[in-house]
This record gives C-alpha cells, sequence and structure tokens, in this order.
C-alpha cells in the first residue's frame, strides 16, 4: 500500500535515533524531486490579524516570560545539546526548551554518556548530532534526547531538531516529544505532543488527567486558529496511533508575515513550546500514578513498542539513505543504550 | 476546562441513543447563535478541478457500480430505516448503505424489536426516529442502529442520518460508525470510521490488518486531497481517542459546486461511503481473530466504555435539550437494550 511502503522516489526522510517516534511523520512526504511536498496541500488562509507579527527585523527572541526568560539565559551555560543549524528564532526556541529541561531534571539525570562519533558525525548527504543522558536510577526518567540533523538534499537544506524525554516505569507520566523541522527558508513542520502511556480509550481517567484537564486543547486550538498553520498530517498510521488528542501537529508557514517564519516562531511556536513543556514537567511532577505490577509491564510493554517501531519504521529504513550505513548503526545502537 | 463543560450557549448538539459516539463530535460546536459554527474555521480551498461535478440537475443518484446498485434497489424492499428529511442524494446515500446493511448482515441480524415510539417520536424541538436491531444469538454482530433526527435551531435546520454497526465479542473486527451531518443546504459533516477495538499502539498487527493493509488510507487522502473538503476535528477529546487513524472526519461543501452539496454527496461521499462500507463487510467476514478469554474480557471493556462514554457524555446531556427528558429517557433505555 502507497502510505507504508517506502518508494524510492520518496527521500527517506528520517532523523536520527533519537527520532523514535517522529521520523515517520515525514518519511512518504520529502519528496526528492527539487521541492518540498509534504503531503497535505498547504491550504491558503488570510491573514486575518492585520497585526499579526508586524516585525520589522529578523526576531531572536520570543514572547515568553520572566521565569521563561531566567531560563532562558540559563541555558546558555548548560548547553547539553546545541543547535547550530537552525535560524535565530529555531536555535533560541529548541535551545530555551533544551535548557529548560536540564534544569527542570537536574536531579534525575546523568551527564551524557554517548559517543563522541555519535554528538557528532558527518556523512552520506550531511551532518547531526545525537545526545542521550540517562535517568538515574531509581528516578522516574528513563532517558533524554537531544539531537540535530541537518541534510542537502534535492530541494534543498533539511534541518531536523528533537528533544525527547521518555519515562520510566514509577508512574504513568507521559512522554515528551518535541521536533521541529524546517525544510525551507519559510516554513516548518512542529511535533510537540505528551505522548500517552495507556490506551486512552480504555482510561478516560487517565485522558482526564492529562489531557482535559491539563489546558493542552486550548493550545492546540490556538494552532488550529492561527492563520499561518495547517493541520499536518503523517502517513505513518503508527505515529498517527502514538499521538495524544491535543497533539501539535502542524505545518507552520512565514509567508506574508513581516519577518517571516522567524516572527512566526518567535511569536506562537515558542511560547506555545515552553507552556507545553511545562505542561508535561507538572505531568510528571505531579500527576503521576503508580501502578500495579500487572500494568507496569503491560505499560512497559507499550513504551517498548512505541521505541521498536520507531527505530524499526523509522531508523533502520531512512538513516542509512541519509548518512551511510556505519553512521545509521553507530547512531541506533547509542538509541538503544541510552545514556 | 471549555472543551469538556457544556455551556448553555451552546446548541446541545447531540443526536439519537444511537449516535453512541458521534454527538460528542458536535456538541460543542453549533452555537445557538442564529449561524452553524463548527468550531473550526471552513478553509478556503479554490476549485482545482474544472470539470469536478458540473451537473445541470441537483444529482440524486451517485456514481455507485452496478453492484451497488442493485443493492440500492434492493433496499426499497428492504427499508429497515429510511431518512424522510434529507435531500435527495442525502437520502440516496444513507438508504443505500442502509440497504446494503441489511443485504449483508441478513443471516445475523434479527428484525426490530425497538418500540414505536422510540421508531418514531416528536418533541422539543424535532422529530426523529432511531431503530436498533439485535445480533441474532452466537452471531458476530452485537446490535445495528439506524436513525434520523430532525430539528429546528437558532440557525436553522439540523439533519443528523446515522447508521452504527456494533460487533461483539466472537472477533476482534472494528465496529462501524456512519453519520451524516446536514445543518446547512450547502454543507454536511461525515463522521465515517471502522472503530478499533484494541489499543492500536500495543497491536501493530491489529493496525495494519484493519487499516494499513485495508485501503482506508487512500479513501481517506481522496477526502484530504478534494477542493470541497475540509478536516472535522471534534472538540470532544474521548472522540478523538476513539477513531481511527484512517477516519473520515470532514467537512464538506457545496459552494461553488453546479448541483451543490448534492453533486458533492453523489461523485465524492457516496462512492467513498459504499467502498468503506464494504471494507467494514470485508473486515468482520474474513479477518476477524478469535481471543481467549483474557483478550476477549479486555475488549469487551473497553467496548463498553466506548458505549457507556458516548451515552453519557452526549445522550444523557444533550438529547433532553432537544427533545425533552421523557423522549430522550426511552431512547437511552432502547439504546442499552440495543434490540
Amino acid at each position: 500500500m502507497a502510505t507504508t511502503s517506502v518508494s524510492s522516489s520518496f527521500v527517506p526522510l528520517a532523523a536520527s535515533a533519537c527520532v523514535a517516534v517522529s521520523p515517520s511523520l515525514l518519511h512518504h512526504r520529502l519528496r526528492c524531486s527539487g521541492q518540498l511536498d509534504t503531503g497535505f496541500v498547504f491550504r491558503n488562509k488570510g491573514i486575518r490579524g492585520v497585526n499579526w507579527s508586524r516585525r520589522s527585523v529578523v526576531v531572536v527572541r520570543g514572547s515568553v516570560g520572566a521565569e521563561e526568560e531566567e531560563v532562558a539565559m540559563g541555558h546558555k551555560e548548560a548547553n547539553w545539546v546545541e543547535f547550530p543549524k537552525l535560524s535565530p528564532a529555531g536555535k533560541h526556541l529548541m535551545e530555551t526548551v533544551a535548557g529548560m529541561m536540564d534544569k527542570d531534571l537536574a536531579d534525575l539525570i546523568n551527564p551524557s554518556e554517548t559517543d563522541p562519533d555519535v554528538r557528532s558525525f558527518k556523512g552520506g548527504n550531511g551532518e547531526g548530532s545525537v545526545t542521550l543522558r540517562a535517568g538515574r536510577a531509581g528516578s522516574k526518567i528513563d532517558f533524554v534526547l537531544g539531537s540535530w540533523l541537518n541534510c542537502t538534499l534535492a530541494f534543498g537544506t533539511l534541518n531536523i531538531a528533537t528533544l525527547i524525554a521518555m519515562l520510566g516505569p514509577e508512574a504513568d507520566s507521559p512522554h515528551l516529544l518535541f521536533e521541529f523541522i524546517q525544510s525551507g527558508p519559510d516554513n516548518l513542520v512542529l511535533v510537540l505532543d505528551l505522548l500517552p502511556r495507556k490506551d486512552l480509550v480504555l482510561n478516560p481517567e487517565y485522558l482526564a488527567r492529562y489531557y482535559e484537564q491539563s489546558g493542552l486543547e486550548a493550545l492546540r486550538q490556538t494552532f488550529e486558529q492561527h492563520p499561518q498553520t495547517q493541520p499536518f498530517l503523517t502517513s505513518a498510521l503508527y505515529v498517527r496511533s502514538v499521538v495524544s488528542p491535543t497533539a501539535l501537529l502542524y505545518k507552520v508557514s512565514g509567508e506574508g508575515v513581516e519577518g517571516g517564519i522567524d516572527s512566526v516562531i518567535a511569536d506562537l511556536v515558542e511560547p506555545t513550546a515552553v507552556k507545553v513543556f511545562q505542561t508535561w514537567v507538572d505531568s510528571y511532577k505531579n500527576l503521576g500514578q503508580a501502578m500495579d505490577s500487572d500494568a507496569v509491564a503491560y505499560m512497559k510493554n507499550r513504551d517498548d513498542l512505541i521505541k521498536t517501531k520507531g527505530v524499526e519504521v523509522d531508523l533502520s529504513s531512512n538513516m542509512p539513505r541519509l548518512f551511510g550505513q556505519e553512521i545509521a548503526d553507530r547512531v541506533v545502537a547509542a538509541f538503544r543504550k541510552g545514556v
């Protein structure tokens, strides 16, 4: 079936071992045909807000509040992961969230033990970096991952920046998945979600606890109603099943906006990403519930499938084409090791 | 939270006991404010196909093939459920599928025992009909349901037509949910899905068997790419969790098309609905797998939640406002009885 087989006419998008889930989001969508085709037609939406994003210069600061600003300052010292290939606003966004992650999880995760040749590699059509940090023994965190990939493809340059936090079986709080994909100077794809650990149909209490009562839907609606966004629907059905009903899966365009995509990143994407991250922090710190051994085994099985399917579907099939087999093997091994 | 509380400023859309799942799809969306607001902005899409739906008269026949035509003829004799309030093309569509359902399930379901005062009722702002038919003892079918509702509201007339087939625990095949909602002369909302019986994340084989290998995604993409459609995203998170990744959740507009909405129904909606129905028939006849007693209990629990949450969220809160408490109680009781 067209949506499950990888045709040679598609650029194997993929990303990083890191991107346990997210590369599927694109892998049939970026055609190696001189232009970006993310598969779903960008629909015209008028610029409704006259004063929307009227800026005369490229924006490098988001409209974050005082607390986030402080964190944003702090991350420059931490820099466990950097995003050197992104535009100024994209770089600021990713480093802000990475800095918050470093600060909020300080007591729960170890320094990275990822091999230098995974933290920095070049090969095939591009270069990249994958950094993993294992959760401390007994902590709620399984591992966190930060990565950037930069590939030169037929249609131009592809940048993928990723932050993931997968939790352990101590409690049932959602995983964090944040992927920022730029494939041109004026648009991006955002994948930002708290991935459910349980079947939401069978667990309406879980849906209420983490998604209905958390304000995530209001954030999603802000995107839905924004004139510069369009829903993004990956062709990978498994990924569509993995994400939550409040997932931010959107294409974002800078077209027609003064300051272009960087302005929209600063005004819309960064403040939203910060709020989603804070919601995730609240989720793992305050809302997690312990489970009996059967429930833990069940959830662990589910978590493993998310990781395995991600690796199977995305990395194993796509990374070799982008970076060569040797780098792909190295990154997959690092991902499986998780430290 | 805004998305879960029913504000008095919203018309309680609801529908029928029937609509175990679907009324949520609208219940915050149809405002009693003189116009239809389904919450998600209809985005402008140019009419790309010059020859699309060029018809000089209102279309009352879909572009169905010979087999479906035969079935369509047949249903006139069966008429276990009719849709008297729909436009000609809408009526043809729903009666075609109801006829196919009657024919394909002939050996598996009983004649309806639904009370006359549920099969025809008037009250509040409208009238309607709900017909249930129980699966025969030992058959794969739990029950099927057909219904129509017609309500006069501040913004105009609302028509909801529904066909549902819920399966029993003999096998794991998906349920069928088909809802057709017309709230104005030139647009509709389509809800058409095979509802999964299992957690798709934990059961990738199930996802592959029923959704990836079935052609359903190609049908969804036809809708996605059609110039007269827009994605429809219900505000009810539970419903968004219940549907599959290939669900057809779309707003359909007749604007700018010769023949209006009826032309689009005949050319796009009916052929697609027929194919989805045939896919469902293949699913329950040929693809179902038996389960051990633990798996059956697990799935039954999940099925019950889908029904219960539907009733709780939709019927119990919304039907009384549309049709009065007495009718609401009657319909809910009939739904629970399921015969």
